[in-house]
């Protein structure tokens, strides 16, 4: 038989070139659906993504969707096209959301090849792509570069002369994006579950967000499939037995979600990510694993032209099968403590007294 | 660092005073998802809620959501700040529905504090709420008394003196609230599963609801989540192997949801809750447990001014990982069979012949 | 006491006559949220069923929902009243959708008794039905013919002479029916991921479908729950465990759905499940089984009066525990490679050149 093979095996290091423009597949109308699984899956209580009177009240049309939701979606769509072959997912920089994403909003993605740099041991190589996503208006909700380590199918393949992209360290302040329309005089600090504003974080305080909720494979391979997210390490178990690890792991989106989730308690008026500024899944989880956080205040910072919000940011921590109030993190060697699964860096809005 | 600490810890018994009005979290806009979720999660077949063409048969402008999913709701919202710290939940009275409630309404709940007892050993004590669920135009949705037992903070903290509030023994027929525009002339049989009506049942009479459903650890978590809930005995594994249970207990709510979805197999034409006279959750549930069901009679009641609809009040039992055909309930000596999870008083409303 | 018993026990052999017509119970209204479910459960990707901008591209109101969800639906309110006490399900005959199911719609099933035949052990017989399902305003959503072995009540009871109907062998490409004012004009190849068109596909052709998708006990139960089908194999462990498997099977229809899903990478333009012309669930599948598929392509049929779209002819076998890449399937012995859980001949709609 002469047809060229139907299955698609993903790219691989070497079919990777800088400049190069990739559309991806499959769309999503994201509906009150996915707002309320976000709920269901994750436990999330912030006011602004669950109650459209309160949405109302700050201008919005209607409560948005999580900040999460998008960035999960976005990157399960850049999946089969630039980390069906990954090693090891590396880092993220220059991360921002944009416009808010809304019920009956369709998302795609595309992404853009900044860098390449094969390893020395010609095994696989790194890939800096700037990935964007996009409503049905063509009007940016999420941009971030990504760079990733990816297998070569070849290991003798020719690769072109490394390039290898800067990005900017942090997201500065200036850079980061409010909702058009969003006025915060409406706040309802009662509704939104806790009185205190931006200007009660201190950089150096520390939050213990005290609950812990446990992974189940059913949850996290359920998200991992809502997202459209194809990496195939989170819902093979019969696979999973083959690798070092024995098992399928938890998509580490699933742990951010979580973790945000749990900052409620501590981060209620923290009613949107702004930004990213670095972060890593520092170890993998898997089911069965209950997830605790606790946060650090990193630095508060004014908006321009705004009396009504301020930026905050924070550094969220996860651990597992530890609760947080005996604060694991990076130890005096520079090594994380055992329990420490997530080490995120982020930026969020809150409302400023007025 | 001189910051006050972020995170709440709940509200201890020394921390309410009769009187005290509270204004819960968390408002949150149910939509077509949450109806879904709940035909999901428990495999609810009552035609009312499933089918907008059935509701509108009755007069109603689309499927309402399910009863419990609005309790479900309104008792998450103040978790945090009555529950948080109780032992025990001892009681509910005066538990009434009011206007139904459809996608797109906004829920939010407050509480008044009744009454207050320290228990003898002044570790803990009793408090009585007065809790209302409303919709985003201020009606009543739920409206119910409840009491539980909550710890102290400080063992030696001062109290005021005991207050004890009287709740009415049961539900009164005349306090039934019989939805608006409500005409059951046009209502279905076969489309509702049933041809028995409100004349067919007779007190004494016991019903087997046949089947079973098994509860998985995945399952009464997200439930719980869903409902913003963050009663933490429910997920968080880690912490519950040091409980006295060695392990998460399932959301109490969780089982009576699957209670009223077995039920259908015999009251499938008991389409309303209107109130709950009293119920206790008899022993805890667990990941695994399979839960059945079975029903007694209680009483009938016709409703004022109604002849197309009149009130059923009805016992569910259920029990777990022993089916229900044997009736396992209170037993000679006051105890109840060591199956039993759940015993629940409650109003049904259900169409007359006419 | 003298009331009758309000509990079905389902229809058994003895309780069905050759034209016998039953309208199922539990209209049921679906929204955007079995879309969302319906891709966190399986991982779906279709580009039609994933984005209302993909599908107004193509001539449709929005994305219609997956068409077996379409299937699951029907044929669960078909369970309490054919095959709650069914042996076995032997199979399905002149299987075909008709016109697309959009969130709002209301479905509704009724079914027709085509045939019957006792067993000669007298203990059971067999079931032709020809069940349909329609939208609210009676258009047929979905229409086949199906048997099952059902159980006898009572061995002694007298049955009628049998009658054994025809039914075709499989459904003829002259009776698809493609979708009233779908144009594949606007079809983005990009969108769908996938450049292979309905010339593309050769019979013969095999096509491994790579991934691997584990079922847990929660997922297959909350999709037998949300379907409202209440075959209580699936959702009672405790039952399960005296059953000759021991515990709980899945829902058949669950490893279709997931076969399906897995089937994009592949056949991502096949857009659309026209007909089943037969299937087989070879073997059960339990909670931790990973399932693999892979697909033949038995024939590809114009269709008339169609330049836009044809019709591809496709047989999906999945496996579990089983990699598909060594194509598992029927023996030279005529019998399945014991890993082998599903054997299904359907046709697709595939957009062809212009």
């Amino acid at each position: 038989m002469r047809t060229k093979s139907k299955t698609s095996a993903g790219n691989f290091f070497e079919d990777f070139h800088v400049g190069q423009e990739i559309r991806h597949a499959t769309p999503r109308t994201l509906t009150e659906a996915d707002a309320a699984l976000n709920v269901g899956l994750y436990g999330s209580r912030f006011a602004i993504n669950s109650s459209d009177v309160f949405a109302r009240a700050l201008g919005l049309p209607r409560a948005p969707l999580d900040d999460l939701l998008v960035f999960h979606v976005v990157i399960g769509k850049t999946v089969p096209d630039i980390s069906l072959n990954a090693v090891a997912n590396l880092g993220y920089a220059e991360f921002r959301w944009g416009v808010p994403v809304y019920p009956g909003d369709t998302l795609s993605a595309q992404s853009t090849v900044l860098g390449l740099r094969e390893n020395s041991n010609r095994a696989s190589g790194v890939v800096w792509v700037r990935s964007t996503g996009v409503n049905q208006n063509g009007e940016m909700v999420l941009d971030y570069v990504r760079w990733v380590m990816v297998n070569k199918r070849d290991r003798e393949a020719a690769v072109a002369q490394a390039v290898t992209p800067r990005t900017a360290p942090s997201v500065a302040p200036a850079d980061l994006i409010v909702p058009k329309g969003l006025d915060l005089a409406g706040y309802d600090d009662i509704a939104a579950g806790s009185s205190d504003r931006w200007e009660d974080y201190q950089p150096g305080e520390r939050i213990d967000h005290v609950s812990g909720i446990t992974l189940e494979e059913s949850d996290h391979m359920f998200s991992t499939r809502l997202y459209q997210n194809t990496a195939r390490v989170h819902f093979d178990a019969f696979a999973g037995k083959s690798t070092r690890f024995g098992r399928r792991l938890a998509y580490g989106g699933h742990v951010i979600s979580l973790a945000r989730a749990l900052s409620f308690n501590g981060l209620a008026n923290g009613f949107r990510m702004a930004a990213i500024n670095g972060g890593s899944h520092v170890a993998p989880t898997f089911g069965g694993d209950t997830i605790y956080a606790w946060s650090e205040v990193l630095e508060t910072a004014p908006l321009r032209g705004r009396a009504d919000v301020g930026g905050l940011r924070v550094r969220t921590i996860a651990s597992k099968d530890c609760p947080a109030g005996s604060w694991p993190g990076k130890q005096a060697d520079g090594k994380y403590h055992p329990a420490v699964v997530l080490d995120l860096d982020y930026w969020l809005l809150v409302p400023r007294r007025r």
